[in-house]
């Protein structure tokens, strides 16, 4: 039996009195100028097209700020697309990297936000947090402990990762309100679980009034899509009185994080969107519970180009200390 | 200036009077018995791990379906699931699978469903559609010309993937309405886009009554991202009339089809679900124009497995040739 997502998390998170997920985004144009000099040579040397030195630029840049953050942080949330546009070097980096950051003693939530139906969908489980079918015997995946999942196709796609969750001790946060300006869009529209018969000219046709019967609270989307999230999560709430079925929240929108905390008690929050993209410690307190447990906040430019030059490694580690402190302080005084 | 996608799949299907695309989704436990023992004595007498040989096998079994299927069909619908549990030998192949497909005058729509924000969204887009950066110049993509989107972030979520369309000729496919039975769950769900202020309390506490305001006819959250899709594709639109920003619908969904149809007449319809999951030809004629132009119909098992043994390509040969006849058929009677 593998131990319980949500346990093996609320555990570091006590042991380290952090809650801090260090994003890695890599981005060409932030390299380390020394770093580019020195790949970008090699690149010269080589076949020309620079995908093996761009993946090997980005892993060796990762690797450090994984060394450097592995006292303050708990886990890495590395983003799949980084390094996916550079192909198979670019995904033998993530694997790598993912390694590399387990050995630290770091927990890695895979950054993928996929989502299909079928057997696709039980493919990317598979991938990840799963175990891909071999000649023999299943073969070892990516190496990731959790991976972000998008709810889009409904509970028969999101079964797959659910099964995995169960089988190998993964967790999986679902996309319930992300931290993009845009998100309202659909994210908050309005919506009624009454599915009615027929297309839209006999629902026109209908005397329906409107989406909502009279009594019922309208609620937005994501809020529909956080109750599947409790639904889901049931079957792997651990000791910690956590589920391994986790929801992602953006720091960005602090009302809509406090109501969703009250919906869905059990559900580990993982926050993006601290730091760079303007949330603060303040906005994230009502995700936490008085031990300090519930919730992963993630910041990725803020910390790991936070540090300039050579030095890049120790400015990131000063970075996700500062932020260990604050969200600590704060999660306790909530 | 690239020839817009729209225009270059129309050209395709005109000359070769077919609508078919073929998917490749290809499952270890659906190989050709000698492929898998050439692969797994090759994987016994390797690392053993077997990720480099099931690869292998995908590779080789997939280019002889599109070698076989490449007179029939105008397109291949590869599955990204399937190659990335087996992590970076299994993008490989998935990116010599595109540029094999490529040669042999087929389409690459990339079923990936990535969807994301900012930095991340433009990365996915760059990894298959667009071009991403590198040391002196941007570098070769993964090799698609069209890849399916998850449009839950909304409009800024898609906008790199609209960007790249325009630049480099490309096409996207938005998950409308997904062939799994599941989708009704969240795809179906009655929307209002009037979004109230304040959390789900003080929506509690308003007179709102309903998510639909009186008079306005109640639509389908699928609907709403249908009226997007249209709006994402305006500035698309080619010679043939269609739009490089196309619709996922399933075949599954004969009504919905036809109603969407209604609302998306520039939008090129991407139909899964056909054969293996249960739609015919008669399910999707509403999607057509008189000239047989508007839509891609997807099979992918029905088709890579018709065949058995030695003779897998024939089987899939003809299996995509009956499939391009049914089709072309029904829709020029429509």
């Amino acid at each position: 039996m593998n131990p319980n997502f949500a346990d093996r998390l609320a555990s570091e998170v006590l042991a380290k009195r952090s809650q801090v997920c260090v994003g890695l985004d890599p981005s060409l144009d932030r390299m380390p100028a020394a770093l580019i000099e020195r790949y970008s040579n090699a690149s010269a040397q080589g076949c020309g097209c620079g995908r093996h030195e761009i993946a090997g630029c980005f892993e060796e840049f990762c690797a450090a700020i994984i060394d450097a953050v592995a006292p303050h942080a708990v886990a890495i949330k590395p983003q799949l697309a980084c390094f996916e546009q550079y192909g198979p070097p670019g995904l033998k980096a993530f694997k790598h990297l993912c390694n590399h950051a387990s050995r630290a003693g770091l927990l890695v939530v895979a950054d993928a936000k996929r989502g299909d139906i079928g057997v696709s969908a039980a493919a990317y489980s598979a991938a990840y947090i799963g175990r891909p079918q071999g000649f023999v015997a299943p073969i070892a995946n990516l190496g990731a402990d959790a991976i972000t999942v998008n709810p889009l196709f409904g509970s028969d796609g999101m079964q797959p990762f659910l099964d995995d969750c169960s089988r190998y001790g993964a967790g999986i946060f679902v996309l319930v309100k992300t931290s993009n300006p845009g998100s309202a869009e659909l994210q908050d529209l309005l919506v009624s679980d009454e599915v009615p018969a027929g297309g839209a000219v006999a629902r026109a046709e209908s005397r329906a009034g409107g989406a909502v019967a009279p009594g019922q609270t309208p609620r937005k989307f994501h809020e529909k899509v956080a109750s599947l999230v409790d639904e889901w999560g049931i079957g792997l709430v651990g000791d910690s009185g956590y589920s391994s079925v986790g929801a992602v929240i953006g720091a960005t929108h602090p009302e809509e994080l406090a109501g969703l905390r009250k919906m869905l008690p059990k559900s580990l929050f993982l926050i993006p969107g601290y730091g760079a993209q303007g949330g603060g410690a303040g906005n994230v307190a009502a995700a936490f519970d008085s031990r300090g447990l519930g919730a992963l906040v993630t910041a990725s430019r803020s910390i790991i180009y936070a540090g300039q030059g050579e030095d890049f490694a120790t400015g990131a580690a000063e970075a996700a200390e500062r932020m260990r402190s604050e969200l600590w302080q704060q999660s306790r005084e909530s």
